[in-house]
């Protein structure tokens, strides 16, 4: 079974409820998926999985220094996460308040590591967004969100269509 | 007196009216406001205002292929812009839809000219956001965003702080 | 077998020269690969395909208006190209003058098509990039992206790894 | 006499030396530099000053996370350093790894803090670039990219054009 890993940092908890949907969402696809906080992980952990999906707040404009720091850190397995699937999703306290480019540059990172990235033609494009507490819109963005990416996971890595 | 051109493209007229707002935030630190769609603007009228405001509803990401079309004209004053105040606002149908990168697009152009740019520390960062029509928050947003962009220009241009 | 469709946007010939190196990278992966002017295509080729490579000169930081048109145009096209695997590159005048802001840029609009991109952990990381006429490193990059793709294609559409 | 602040991470040197190239630059035209280490400033110091200048080594296509810490602790004066003076440049290993979109990000932080920025119509548009140890172009760029924001300080803080 395809293992997904979730990897969020979260001061106010509102990443972490969009971490437990992501989840949810992605277990529903059928495959195996570990949520953990920033703090909680060791950079090897993103060896052991096909694919990895990161959260965070909205810090001027782009992760949290602690995400940051764990894309700095995997530089010593550089060229060892070629092709596996990314994903991200941001919490902001405002609308137009930097949801969309903390996300891009978390994909900026995952494409700088030869990972494979799928946006969403429908609703949040660049991943699931959430202002504030995630509502019903944004909680159904998280599902769907961790549902394609177990989908996209499956068929690179199971054949599965 | 300084003058300031807003230019926009608009199809569902959401982005003409955050257009209106931004000019009534512009004049009401007087400075002189002319607000053009882009059908209706030669590129040289770039040439005579001090500080210059692009809107574009969200297409892909990124501002409009009218607007884009604007500043690949642009290139026949290129370096003439230098030192001039820009700023820019976006209408999209989605949270998360591309708002914020889209403005962040309209902005590099700007600063690819040398023009002089400046962010919001409160609400809409880099520039106002429209999710449909502007609703109260977005509309305060774009007014308090042409306040600034005035100031700005009178600032730089008039050594009025 | 596999299609794969190269369009491109060029003046100088600069970005021609790198569609052709592209090509020939993922024509080396038994893909068939057409490769087009962006004025020789209508917008419902890019449904006949399953990877899409889409190559602009820098202007004004971000992709030529010729090429957003096509984007903009393909909103009627919008869903429907969800899952097919997109790839990006850029010609400039300058190092720092835009490249990889272009790069991104395209592969935003491609995101919100619902596509799927991979990045490079070696060289030109989110596309190849020439500064001028490509040189040895640039068309080496660009061959090698054209396999990049044409591999993942098979990957995601035959089931090959 | 107007202060400028540089900030800078660095681990190979590269990025010292531009942003002593950037210090020169600024020096020549008559404002007080002072360029320290990202390590040896705490976060009050970006209070004194009117221009703040952050340079940064390439990782993973943004700052690093020691820079980003840094902006992340400058939460605490959050709405002060509205209206001063930003730039931002950026050593990386590779051409197309990264540099611009390092650039950008530290330019967005500066933008949510309502900081002013510029860019540059000739050579490195969005802030200066080295690949490896500044070159000569590169090492121009830093000079001159130091004098254009110690002038824009001037202009907005000292009434001179």
């Amino acid at each position: 079974m395809s293992k997904v890993l979730i990897v969020y940092y979260s001061r106010t908890g509102n990443t972490e409820k969009m971490a437990n949907l992501v989840k949810e969402g992605a277990e529903s696809e059928g495959v195996e998926v570990t949520c953990k906080k920033v703090q909680d992980i060791v950079v090897n952990e993103l060896l052991d999985v096909q694919g990895i999906i990161v959260g965070s707040p909205v810090h001027y404009g782009s992760m949290s220094a602690e995400i940051k720091r764990l894309f700095d850190d995997s530089v010593k397995l550089h060229g060892k996460l070629e092709g596996k699937v990314g994903g991200a999703f941001a919490s902001s306290v405002n609308i137009g308040g930097g949801n969309e480019t903390t996300i891009m540059d978390i994909l900026k990172c995952m494409l700088i590591h030869g990972m494979i990235i799928q946006g969403v033609y429908q609703g949040d494009h660049y991943g699931p967004v959430a202002i504030g507490s995630p509502d019903e819109r944004s909680s159904e963005q998280c599902i769907k969100y961790g549902q394609r990416i177990a989908k996209l996971v499956k068929t690179i890595f199971e054949n599965k269509r």
